[in-house]
């Protein structure tokens, strides 16, 4: 170190001298959702290489584990190191070319956020507007992909802005008569709404773990069929990006059959925590996974009628199990029960894109889809517009 | 859940159903380096939500942090959520237009990934070659920035498949007599080898938590000049990513003076770790953790010369002190000798890039920058040598 470096060295901001303060709260919003238990002890675990066989081990552990929660048997299946918007751009940016049109279902922010990204990637893109709250039919979805001859469709299956889940049913199909790829959003779905990727004939499907896995943020997960495969393998352009190159990623997560090599640095401990989170499912079972989220969102439902709440989706089978958007009662100041509860330690969330000022969203994802702690946030709510209502009288 | 839903489901692979295990090792390797202790604690802090007052208030002291860390006064300093190539990802993205030209010094394999990622954006890419174990001087670097009128000038600062700090003083100022940016590489080098970033006049710096810092990878940490700015502001065509566009980015991270948007959902437990092991840096003191780096290297080129090893770089004013190269002594297989060591539970790594099969690579970053750790590291190699030569008598 040379002694003109250490004489002007400038001095560290006091706030970062103090230790780290981190409350304890129900997390009861859109996600993340509280983590397991059995998660947080594994982040501890020591780190290893990127490149250690040990390390390697887990990886192949995570993509069976995927495609057990995709219920697909795609090769191209695997974590991608970035949160569940990283899913998107590695799913948009290897599907893509520019010059291509998407058909974008739009039902709520996530159309929008590809929508966007495929503006910045030079290509087109053709919407689909559905109601918010509503659900695209498969009439209304077989005639758009008709008319606009899409290379790639967009479908959100877990609208976390609405409380919509989207059916899919025929959707591939009808996807794949027209000659386009059919890329479905599972972030705020997986786990708590039947997802059997193959059997829908879905080419890309990409999820999060902060949600249903109850995991921290910070890793996407990822799986392309084999229509998706043969339309990569004949791209005219390269995809902008070394970090989301697909083929590179499943090299690395050894999908393919030669030696792997080194792509990036894993989050290590993220992919720990993302092997037991996939655990944990796989022990319950998928199908109690599912059972148990629409048990509690239905127990939500009576919990909420019972002190004179409603679900903002009207058609009960198109509800989202792990998210329910609630429509807001007259005359309250929705952000200030928000607050209310905050002060409690309760987190449930206000309206997100086109329900903005709407509704209320409360989460019950993972470990959260849980009795007694539905029953704990609605009495709060309770509580909290009793006072509000004592105020205005 | 229908019922042809639940008829259907293909069951887990076995290997997910047990539990996680991980061994724990000593990480003298390249990075990932051992985690510190109380950043491994606060890994394990409950979750808070990515636009929680008190998580904003976690990402301010990051920010207030890195400002240190790079000692920079830039307001656009922040993490991106992603490992350290998603560092580079976000600084070549934004710094750079289709069309534009990127002069390259490529000291070894980082360059050759610039190179490939500008080629992907559709820049044009001029190289400055450099022999693999010197550094570029500024004799060199002045006449191919003049030769080549560059938008954008990459430099690695801690070569990791060479061993080579690239000393850096007066770079930017030819960068900016030529009208082009300077952009940094400083994941090997960042808290061992001083970077004053404003001193330097460099436009852009990034860096990885998972070398000196001590944190899990998972995140890298960015910071733009007020030049970079002014160019990000006058771009001609949008930034092909959402993910990595630092203008979205800063505003999430509370770097303009609007409102902060929901960008993305930010790895929560990674930026605990990251403020945490920024937190501890702040209080050893930058100047005091350079000079333990330093310290350590020399301390670990006196032992390698006493069992008959010489660093590669043969410059010692050049030098990465966290990441020693070492040449091969004749007749040995260096593979069985990592393996050896690997099977005590110790990494070294060979070489990368230009360096693979002539170097053994030894990190000592972080918590590994300890004299005891590199006396156990030494003894083993030391061992593992003899073992192998009474074979060869």
């Amino acid at each position: 170190m040379s002694s003109n470096h250490s004489s002007s060295t400038m001095p560290p901001a006091t706030r970062i001298l103090g230790p780290l303060k981190v409350p304890s709260k129900l997390l009861m919003g859109p996600g993340p959702s509280n983590m397991r238990e059995s998660v947080r002890i594994v982040l501890g675990a020591p780190l290893l290489g990127h490149m250690h066989t040990e390390f390697i081990n887990i990886m192949d552990d995570v993509k069976a584990g995927l495609q057990y929660l995709f219920q697909t048997n795609n090769e191209l299946t695997f974590a991608v190191s970035g949160s569940g918007h990283a899913g998107m751009e590695c799913a948009v940016m290897n599907l893509l070319e520019p010059g291509e049109t998407v058909l974008v279902v739009q039902t709520g922010i996530w159309g929008q956020r590809v929508a966007d990204l495929v503006d910045r990637l030079g290509g087109r893109v053709q919407t689909l507007n559905v109601e918010a709250g509503k659900a695209a039919t498969l009439e209304m979805f077989s005639k758009a992909v008709e008319d606009c001859k899409p290379a790639v469709v967009f479908v959100c299956q877990g609208e976390s802005s609405t409380g919509v889940a989207q059916p899919l049913e025929g959707f591939g199909d009808v996807c794949h008569k027209n000659g386009a790829l059919l890329l479905v959003d599972a972030v705020a779905s997986i786990g708590c709404v039947p997802l059997q990727m193959d059997a829908l004939n879905i080419d890309c499907v990409y999820a999060a773990t902060q949600k249903v896995l109850g995991a921290p943020p910070g890793l996407a997960m990822v799986s392309f069929s084999e229509c998706a495969v043969q339309k990569m393998r004949t791209r005219k352009t390269r995809v902008p990006s070394f970090y989301f190159d697909a083929f590179e990623l499943a090299n690395y997560w050894g999908c393919s059959n030669e030696p792997r090599r080194y792509h990036h640095t894993a989050p290590i401990s993220l992919v720990y925590a993302l092997r037991e989170a996939l655990s944990e499912i796989a022990n319950e079972g998928l199908e109690q996974c599912l059972l148990r989220h629409r048990q509690c969102a239905d127990f939500l439902y009576s919990k909420l009628e019972e002190i004179g709440l409603k679900p903002y989706v009207k058609e009960k089978s198109i509800r989202l199990p792990g998210l329910t958007t609630i429509e807001l009662p007259p005359n309250v100041e929705f952000k200030l029960i928000i607050d209310k509860l905050m002060s409690q330690g309760i987190e449930i969330a206000g309206g997100l894109g086109p329900t903005v000022g709407k509704v209320w969203r409360i989460g019950t994802f993972g470990v959260n889809a849980d009795k007694e702690k539905i029953l704990k946030t609605v009495h709060a709510l309770d509580e909290a517009l009793k006072t509000v209502h004592n105020k205005d009288v």
